[in-house]
């Protein structure tokens, strides 16, 4: 039986639940693929573990200091990294300095943080072309919103005109309770408590997570080389009480959304906040559910609404990435 | 570069999309797969025409008589067949008559009526099996629903234990006209003027046609055997004034929903009439929309909801099960 050998890059909260997810599944993986997977290597910035015949859950408690890095890793010649550490937007650091060698090596790749795509996917991608390896953000693109699958799978062959998304939970929070006449900072705090907000929430707020999502669906989903820089982001700091009180009378619902238009033949894409009237049915996305609209010719409107229960829906949506993989080594 | 024959059996309105849809998306095949597609036939229950060399739009607008029928079909030894007849939900002809000698010689198929899959799926898969031929039939499972790509890609590996749907259209017209006090008589005749319902609409009313997806979304989304005698079916005759009037005071939303669920290891299915309450997002599925929303232990409910302009959406649909077809001979 042919075995393909994971490694996982970054192991907090999300690395561990798909290592421990994965090792369930091996019996799965054999039944169905005919492949023996193994989990050769992980490890987060400053220490890992890694057995060539396959790390069994017992040993991922404990990691040991000095194994880490690009090289530990592809010391063991994973098949498939899977990278999911911290995503970092000034750099793209530490995962591009996993996914780089990884590609250029000729290593498939599922991606779970967004920064090293955000600021350098179309080169990551050239490199796996020229390497013959695959790139997989399922969970880097919405995780239980099927965003690229729609794009990939439901929509194969169609002339896709618009896509819009809400992609971000925590702003869904904040700008509800700012609509009923919280203060930002009151807000800020409570969903901070909750869990829901991360401690520095800039990115969210700022509307960079939110933007980077829909780069990255653009980019790897209908192909195009969106940079950064042609996002239009505006964050939270435009819904101002007096614009919030306006809208509330207007019956209008505050979403930071996301939106992406082909404009006579060119792509036009912004994020921010915006007042969405009732009969918009992302007016009704709330709470922890994100959503994404797309439209094509074809098909007209198709939108997603989904909100798994994380970390596992994000580690659930990596694991699919490692199927399509298996299933396309088989083939 | 290699050449795939295609044949379409059924030449109605849905037929003919599919047709003139395949033939202007030629060229991108040849480009996107480096294979040379082939409208080498069609045919409807009494005319038709075929050319190995392939055929051209105006060659379909005279069709021969004496030209039909599966013989004529297979005489052009199409490596992929197109079902796009009407749906028969009593013997599944003339779909099966197509659909069966096909398999059989190891034709891919792409399946747009319901009728053979509701009646004979798990004999129909067994033929593919042992002749190594594909069933594709998104668009017989809810067309620009993406129902089957939800389970094949967007949860692949995740533990399925529930799928709901509102399937059909009609219907969300009716019982809306229905809540208001509209007789039912009425209603009907409103939208059948409105051209939304079918001139003989027992097959929607009574819940036929939501029955046939469920079950063709869980013997082919999720590899079950459920016959049609498995799923208890009721229609809109359960929906009485008194209840409708019921229902309206407590604020809730009659509408035609589809059931499947895992309990304890064994599948239930049902398709009836419910009242959903206000704060269930299927409530606000209204007018052309269909929705379908899955629970999985791993990435929690996912919902799509989606109304694509007909024929269009449901020729769309089969030429995109036409393009993973192509993508797997590649592979």
């Amino acid at each position: 039986m042919p075995h393909i050998n994971v490694a996982i890059a970054g192991f907090g909260l999300v690395g561990r639940t798909i290592a421990a997810l994965l090792l369930e599944r091996i019996p799965t993986y054999r039944d169905r693929f005919g492949m023996e997977v193994r989990l050769v290597a992980v490890c987060r910035s400053d220490r890992g573990t890694g057995d060539a015949r396959g790390l069994s859950a017992e040993r991922l408690e404990t990691l040991d200091r000095e194994s880490y890095g690009p090289d530990f890793l592809a010391s063991f010649s994973p098949h498939v990294l899977i990278e999911a550490g911290p995503s970092n937007f000034r750099d793209g650091e530490p995962g591009l300095g996993y996914l780089e060698p990884a590609l250029r090596r000729g290593s498939d790749v599922i991606v779970v943080s967004k920064a090293a795509l955000w600021l350098d996917g179309p080169r990551l991608r050239k490199l796996a072309t020229e390497s013959g390896s695959r790139i997989k953000l399922s969970a880097a693109a919405g995780a239980a919103l099927p965003a690229l699958d729609l794009l990939e799978h439901s929509l194969r062959g169609c002339e896709v005109t618009k896509i819009e998304g809400i992609f971000t939970a925590a702003t869904n929070y904040l700008l509800s309770a700012m609509a009923s006449g919280t203060p930002y900072a009151e807000a800020l705090e409570s969903v901070q408590r909750a869990g829901i907000a991360e401690r520095d929430p800039t990115n969210d707020v700022q509307g960079r997570d939110t933007a980077a999502k829909l780069l990255l669906i653009a980019n790897f989903g209908l192909g195009l080389m969106l940079s950064p820089e042609a996002i239009s982001v505006s964050g939270l700091e435009t819904a101002t009480p007096a614009t919030m009180a306006q809208w509330r009378e207007q019956g209008r619902t505050p979403r930071l959304t996301a939106r992406l238009e082909n404009d006579a033949g060119s792509w036009r894409a912004r994020v921010g906040v915006e007042a969405l009237p009732p009969d918009d049915p992302l007016s009704r996305v709330a709470g922890k559910d994100k959503a994404v609209r797309i439209t094509s010719r074809e098909m007209g409107e198709i939108t997603a609404i989904g909100c798994g229960p994380e970390p596992m829906a994000t580690a659930a949506a990596a694991l699919k990435d490692l199927e399509a993989l298996l299933a396309h080594r088989r083939a």
